[in-house]
């Protein structure tokens, strides 16, 4: 095999060094929570509006055929919890939120526990837990953007109720509440519905999360998340939203284009002490935030999920519980996927401008 | 506001019990390098051929404005390395696989690395780093599996020499080499290309893989890599192939589905000290994993992306290079996002069988 080798290009050829010189220069932020450096990619960066107008694709738009839709109560397993008009029995409609087993769970509810080793040293446990899903609403087209706040304060009311449950259950160490909105965001029924998958185990990412707030908190004598409030507040560009006891930010570290933080201003780290009236308060906030993005990126795919700590846990004083949105306009490619290093295409204080005056 | 909340159904009723039992109990699987647990979904799972003939989308099928096809190398930035036609010269056609500067950088190739504070107490840096792009043949619709075998060894070659070069560079802290194919690998450009990008840090991600391997080895004495092989060998039913220095095999605790490993058997934590005849014997073996998994699923979308030590850092004995290819056949959604743990729906040994037989 014969191989020719070109010699390197002058460095400096004038006809070329626009490519080699960005207009303005790509940021590194470092991420105080995951300890990743995220990329800012000021020069291949996207404006905020390049995202706007292309609204979630959906799996199965029609309702003619929706499990979720009231009147095809059988097609769901048995209802856990619902909110319904007086007088209606379950399982049944008249429903207004319904909380049912996700009838392809990806963990099954019963049985015990046991971690086993393969003869070569593999270990593997018996997927034991519970893994549930909670219909938003009757209407098969309604979003949390669009709909009339009352009815959102229902599922966050029974986000608290099965978040709540499922804390109690022995069996379980963590509780991941999450949304899937959208195609893009990993939805197969585009009828409004959250989920909630109680595991055995706390995720590796959360013992992660929660070793960097304990070692902030013995360092410092604060909580991360407090500090992370304060610091956003100061600097106040990133600010979407604010209420008596919510914030909600882009962060300063954001991982993915209008990326946003719901934090609770109290310090708490369990999701399932919310009282009532902070979860109403909760709910109208995340329903503020939700339109934002609905006007302003033209109701994109999205997940959310609250990030609360282990249910099991007694020394967690210093985590502190959030609600984190990350909507699903760009794609993580072999780079993200290869380094854990995100790269972010819109900064996030215009993101967050843009955001806010959606 | 009146609410009802309907009483729990009673949890034995004989005609949904089909919902609370799986018929195959879902797993749970220690990821021993990521530490991770990952659920192997058995009862949401899909058969391995479900996920067949979905080719990978491209978002510019046509060749009509490709800037890497040979005639427009002006429409990228000037060459720094290629294979060529004996004679020709750089930046004209002629050339086997060439190396440009990314025309879109994620970070910027000249300047000094600053590291800043900002007055809220965020940290940041200017994005100095190398981006590239390897583009891997004049011919704009081959891929990998339909190349000859040549031509992959000469894009294996220049994975070599540039990444060699880079990590030499005394900015760099490490590289990351990656390819993405097809759309849904986060691909815009559909004639086939490879990239890389030296950072000024370490990600996060492999700190914890690197802290992984060294206490693994603190521990045992032994590479948990080496280890890994010799327990996947052991087992042998994830084997894919097997040459003198590399073998291939879908990990017990896949993230995803048919994700695999490309593993030197011989211990060296660095890429770049990679020999030529190792190298051809890479090209040789992922050339032929990436043909069953083009026949298997036909063409789907991947990522893969070369894992290597620190480029600066001296004591990485522990840690073992290698080449992991992601399919992108399934989505991450918001439990994934929000927990990291990863919901694979194939169960490993039946990915395995079936890229094995195509």
């Amino acid at each position: 095999m014969t191989l020719w080798i070109s010699t390197r290009s002058k460095p400096f050829d004038i006809n070329i060094a626009i490519y080699y010189y960005p207009q303005s220069m790509p940021e590194l932020r470092y991420n105080l929570l995951t300890r990743d450096w995220i990329i800012i990619a000021t020069d291949r960066a996207k404006r905020p509006e390049d995202f706007a107008g292309k609204p979630a694709p959906v799996a199965d738009a029609s309702a003619a055929n929706c499990p979720f839709c009231p009147g095809r109560e059988a097609k769901t397993p048995p209802e856990i919890f619902a909110f319904r008009d007086p007088g209606t029995q379950p399982n049944t409609p008249g429903w207004q939120v319904r909380v049912t087993r996700n009838a392809f769970p990806a963990l099954a509810p019963e049985g015990e526990l046991t971690k086993t080793k393969t003869p070569a040293g593999f270990f593997k446990m018996n997927g034991v837990g519970a893994h549930e899903v909670i219909i938003e609403t009757p209407e098969h087209d309604k979003v949390i953007a669009t709909m009339e706040q009352a009815q959102v304060d229902k599922i966050f009311l029974a986000y608290k109720e099965r978040f709540s449950s499922l804390a109690r259950d022995p069996r379980f160490q963590s509780v991941i509440l999450f949304k899937n909105h959208g195609r893009g965001a990993g939805t197969s029924l585009s009828h409004p519905h959250s989920q909630i998958i109680a595991l055995p185990i706390v995720p590796d990412v959360l013992r992660n999360r929660l070793n960097t707030c304990r070692e902030h908190t013995a360092e410092t004598k604060c909580c991360l998340y407090c500090d992370l409030i304060k610091m956003e507040k100061s600097e106040g560009e990133r600010i979407i939203e604010e209420s008596a006891n919510f914030v909600v930010f882009v962060p300063f570290a954001a991982r993915m284009p209008f990326e946003m933080w719901v934090m609770p201003k109290f310090h708490n780290p369990n999701f399932q002490e919310i009282t009532t009236e902070q979860c109403l308060e909760l709910a109208a906030i995340v329903k503020k935030t939700l339109e934002k993005l609905y006007r302003a990126v033209g109701n994109p795919s999205f997940n959310y999920a609250i990030y609360s700590a282990p249910v099991k846990e007694h020394d967690v004083s210093y985590f502190h519980w959030n609600l984190k949105i990350f909507p699903r306009v760009a794609m993580a490619a072999g780079f993200e996927v290869g380094s854990g290093v995100m790269i972010n295409t819109v900064v996030p204080e215009m993101a967050a401008k843009y955001l806010r005056e959606a």
